[in-house]
Order: structure tokens, then C-alpha cells, then sequence
């Protein structure tokens, strides 16, 4: 077994842990949700079938339909507004995807050619426009005001969590301040929206399982953004400091400069080639930033748990915890 | 004054005339549109302000926003859910205007840079996802779930009609109804929108309207690609023949293949310079296509004028008329 298979492994029975504690309906709910991700590809023309099919399909580990899922209640109890909740986060994230791959010129996604790869530019934009349209539409089936208030309110960070990060490339002296708000937009919301809807859908706590929502996002970044040094290119897909040669500065370079005088001279600009990023991925490593990353991703995951209303049930309390250590677990 | 500048005052004059029919209130209301707009543009943080509120600002003829306050009654009627909904459609046409530019790597828009030439292809990404996101939150505010489910069946449209764009690129055999269900995605589905969200607002007849605002739409598509084949470039600010030259096959090259056999050997990508492309366009003119083009164009506002509702005052119909007439006029 691959270092990549086994990271995909662990993900996957982190996964399957959560829809076991989720109760017996949560795997007849992501089914559903499967169902109607796959029926939307299919309402939408042969173009769309095809390039939003593939993408739809591939799938993914559906994190975030399943943190909709058990945020509504432990045990998940089915109901047309909740895979409409499910369905609609899916869409968004798989719409941020798609045009994420267009910036990045990526070929490769879940081991399938990417919408830009196969399809050209315009295709990807149109799909990921489609994608985005058909959350909204969905979420308005249900006749309910909330869910679209908060997604949309998500949606629009997203982009605005995008636009930081480009407004920061290159920037060596970004705050760690900053850098945690950019992961609060880029990621952290639409965790939290998937905890809202399900709330909503649950009659539950919106804000407070949103604020372990939005936790588990950001500490989902931060190891993400830990990854991206650590590598192996295997495991991730992707040469290590993928992000360093694209100017985006996370926490590891902002601990690795506080540490480290000698990098006080590093202009980003000039790590032009692989081998180039992967021996500052080194130094970085060699200063200890690594692990002062992960303890803070740590220490944002208790934060997560910490925020869980004291109203929940027992059930639901130690799935959603489960959630929390799933996303440190893929990391470890 | 040169033919560009003779163009916009009679899309200027033309917009004016149907402001003053639209009665007192229009004006109070379309300010109120600019000044949501702004507000929108500097409520999303610096980057966003720049280029977002650049793409707001610069404006264009407002001519949806337009349609929203007069398909909601004449005189016009200031409401806050008018003003939201005459937002939303606008800041759903700005977001598809930010990413054609992506695609066509265009550089001027309305005289200004566009977002992709100023700020790059992510920057222009994100803001159109931004100002498509803020078009649904616009919404949501108001509480009411029925024009976000029109608005986002339309933004959905808009999508399909950009793939369906592209599945066609380059075929020469592509049929009328085919060119025209594409106007109808690309173009027709946000007036209808436009239309439709005005007469929930005025609670009026929406779908008359609604089909009204989508035939108002086809024929402003079909004189567009009419004036994509006329030129002058000084007036379109493109080459002539630009849509030819992209692979998009109009109206009038369908007619003129139909009427003179010897381009039926034309195969599109080898045009690949303006002046091929200027010949080709001559081609096209010298079948007489562009007048059956046109024709098709009149008869179309014709079925619009003959869509709307019986129920609507006189005031109302001539405002609405005025805007039929409109279309027609910016391409006389």
C-alpha cells in the first residue's frame, strides 16, 4: 500500500466512523445526497453531464454533506430539507473546485482529469458558475429564507478568502493574524455553513455548531497548508511547497521566519523550480515550524469541541468529536 | 462626434426615455440602485473595492435594473424589495461580464481595464463568484423565497447557454433553433429574470412578463451579432467579424450558408486574422443575411410587445414598449 493510499485510507475510515456513529439513516441520507448530485449532472444538458458528471461523481470524501448531516441531530433523522442542505454545500465546494483549477492550470483532481484539463477555460468557468447557480436553486426548492441567507453569506467569503490570499502572494511579512483569516474565509466558513444548515435543518444551534464548524475548517487548513511541506509529492499529488511557488505564504513560512534569522533574506519570488521549493520546505522543517503548526491546528480543533452547545445530545456530541479528530487523523 | 459616441447617446437616450415614462420615482429608485451598488463594492474589503467597485461603477446602461423598476408598475413605485431585486439581476450581469473577460482575455470594457487585465485571472475569478454570491445575499434579505428561485434558474441559464456556446464552437452546421435557444440561455433568461423579479415586486403577471423580458432579450442578443458582422469596429470597440473569429457561429452566417452555396466549403478556423475575418464578414453581408437577420430581430420584439399582459395599465405598456423599441433603436 502507497503512502497516498493510506492517507486515503484513513480518510476514508475516518468517514465511515462518523456515518457508523451518524446511526443506520446517515448512510440512506448520503445516499440520497449521492442520488441527487448525480440526477442534477443529468438535468442539465449533455455539456454539463459530462464535465459536472465527472466532477460530481468523483466525489470525494463528502465531508461536508456529512458534517450537514450529523450537525442536524445524531441519529440522523432523513428529511427532504436536510439532502437539499447536504446537496447545496456539496455544490458549492465542488463549484470552488472547479474554478480553483482553472487559476492553478490543474490537470489532475481525485485522480481524474480536472473541468479546465479536459473541457479549456471556458468550460470550467461555466460549470463552476452552473454549479454555484444550482446550489441556490436548490436550497430555494425548500421555501426556506436561512439557509440561503447564511450559504450565500459563505459563498461570498469564499471568494473574498481567495481574493486575500492573492492580494497577500509573495508577502513574507503577512501576519499570522491574517493568514488565520484567510483560512477562516477560504475554508472555515463553508464548515461552518455546513454546521448552520444542518443546525437549521435540526431546529438546532446554528451559531454555536457554527463555531465548530468554522473551527474545524481552519484547522483543516492549517494542516493542509502543514502538508503542502511535509509532502511526499505521492500523498498529496502534488510537488512539495506547491504553495511556496505559487507566493502563497502560510503558517509554516510565517513560524520558519521566526525562527530562523537567516530566512529574514528569502524572496519568495526567487523559488522558481521543485528542487528549489523542496529545500526550503527543508529549512522550514529543520526550524520546528512544522510542529508549532500542527499544535496550533491542534489547539484550534479543542477550541472546535469547546464550542459545541451544551444542548446537544451525548450522541451527537461524540460524532461531531469524531469529526474533529477525523480532520487531525488524516493529517498524522 | 464619432459613430461609437453616436451609438452610446442613442442607447443613453434611449434608457432616458424610458426613466422619464417610468415616471418621478424611476430616478429615486435607479440612484438608489447605484448607491446599493457602491455601498456592495466597499462593504467587501480593499481588493474587493478596487475591483469589483470599478466593475460596478463603470455602470453600462443599466438597462435590466431598468426593466426591474418598470415591469414592477408605471409610475414606479420605490420599495426596498424592488431595489433589491433590480440589484441582484445587475450584480448577476456584472459577475457573467467579469468572467467572458477571463475567457475572451478582453482588456477594455466600457472604456475601462477589465478585471482580468488589471487584476489577472483569480482576482477576476473571485470577484465574479463575489458578485454573484452578494446577488443571492441581496436577496435573502428581503425573506422572500420566490426571486431567488427565478434568479437563480436564470444565473443556471446563463451557465448553460455559455457551455452550449462552446459545445457549438466552430460548427457551421448548427441550426437556427439551436443559435436561438442559445440567445435564449445566454441573453433572454436574465430580462426574463429582470422581468419577472419587477412583477413579483409590483405584484404583477409574472410569467407575461417573464416572456415579454426573455423575447426582449433574444432580439438584443440577435442585433448584437448582427453588429458584430456590420462593425464599425470604432463602434463595437472589436474587430468586425470578432464572433467568427472565437468560433461562435450567429444568425447571420447560418442565413448567409444558406443562401450562397459557395461558403458551404468554408471551414471557420481557418479565419484566423481581422482581415479574413472582415472578408468573410463582407460574404456574410453581400447574401442579404443581415437584413434577414434584422427582420428575424423586429419580428421577435414584435412577439414580445405581443406577450405582455392584458392586465398592465396603458402607462405601463407604452413604458414597456419604449423599452422594446429601445433595443431595436441602439442598432438602427
Amino acid at each position: 500500500m502507497s503512502v497516498s493510499q493510506a492517507a486515503s485510507s484513513a480518510a476514508a475510515e475516518s468517514v465511515q466512523a462518523v456515518t457508523v456513529a451518524g446511526g443506520a439513516e446517515t448512510t440512506l441520507v448520503m445516499r440520497r445526497v449521492e442520488e441527487r448530485m448525480g440526477a442534477l449532472a443529468s438535468e442539465h444538458g449533455a455539456t454539463l453531464a459530462r464535465h459536472a458528471g465527472e466532477t460530481i461523481s468523483a466525489g470525494g470524501k463528502r465531508l461536508r454533506p456529512l458534517l450537514v448531516c450529523v450537525a442536524a441531530g445524531v441519529p440522523v433523522v432523513q428529511s427532504d430539507a436536510l439532502v437539499r442542505a447536504a446537496v447545496a454545500v456539496e455544490l458549492v465546494h465542488a463549484a470552488t473546485l472547479v474554478h480553483d483549477d482553472v487559476i492553478d492550470r490543474a490537470d489532475l483532481r481525485r485522480g481524474r482529469p480536472t473541468v479546465v484539463a479536459a473541457g479549456g477555460r471556458l468550460i470550467a468557468l461555466a460549470t463552476g458558475d452552473l454549479l454555484f447557480s444550482r446550489a441556490f436553486a436548490e436550497l430555494a426548492q425548500g421555501g426556506e429564507i436561512e439557509p440561503i441567507r447564511l450559504l450565500a453569506q459563505a459563498a461570498g467569503s469564499l471568494a473574498e478568502g481567495e481574493l486575500m490570499q492573492r492580494a497577500d502572494s509573495w508577502d513574507v511579512n503577512v501576519s499570522r493574524e491574517r493568514y488565520l483569516e484567510r483560512c477562516r474565509l477560504k475554508t472555515g466558513v463553508l464548515f461552518r455553513a455546513a454546521c448552520e444548515l444542518g443546525a437549521v435543518a435540526g431546529a438546532g444551534d446554528v451559531d454555536g455548531l457554527g463555531r465548530f464548524g468554522e473551527r474545524i475548517g481552519i484547522a483543516f487548513q492549517l494542516l493542509d497548508d502543514v502538508l503542502d511541506v511535509t509532502g511526499p509529492p505521492e500523498r498529496t499529488g502534488k510537488p512539495r511547497g506547491a504553495d511556496l511557488l505559487d507566493g502563497t505564504v502560510t503558517l509554516p513560512l510565517i513560524e520558519a521566519l521566526a525562527r530562523d534569522a537567516s530566512l529574514a533574506q528569502l524572496d519568495l519570488r526567487e523559488v522558481r523550480t521543485a528542487d528549489q521549493a523542496a529545500v526550503l520546505c527543508d529549512r522550514i522543517e529543520a526550524t520546528g515550524a512544522l510542529q508549532v503548526a500542527r499544535e496550533h491546528a491542534l489547539g484550534v480543533v479543542a477550541e472546535a469541541k469547546g464550542e459545541l452547545p451544551a444542548s446537544i445530545s451525548a450522541a451527537q456530541r461524540s460524532t461531531l468529536e469524531l469529526v474533529a479528530d477525523g480532520v487531525v487523523e488524516r493529517y498524522s
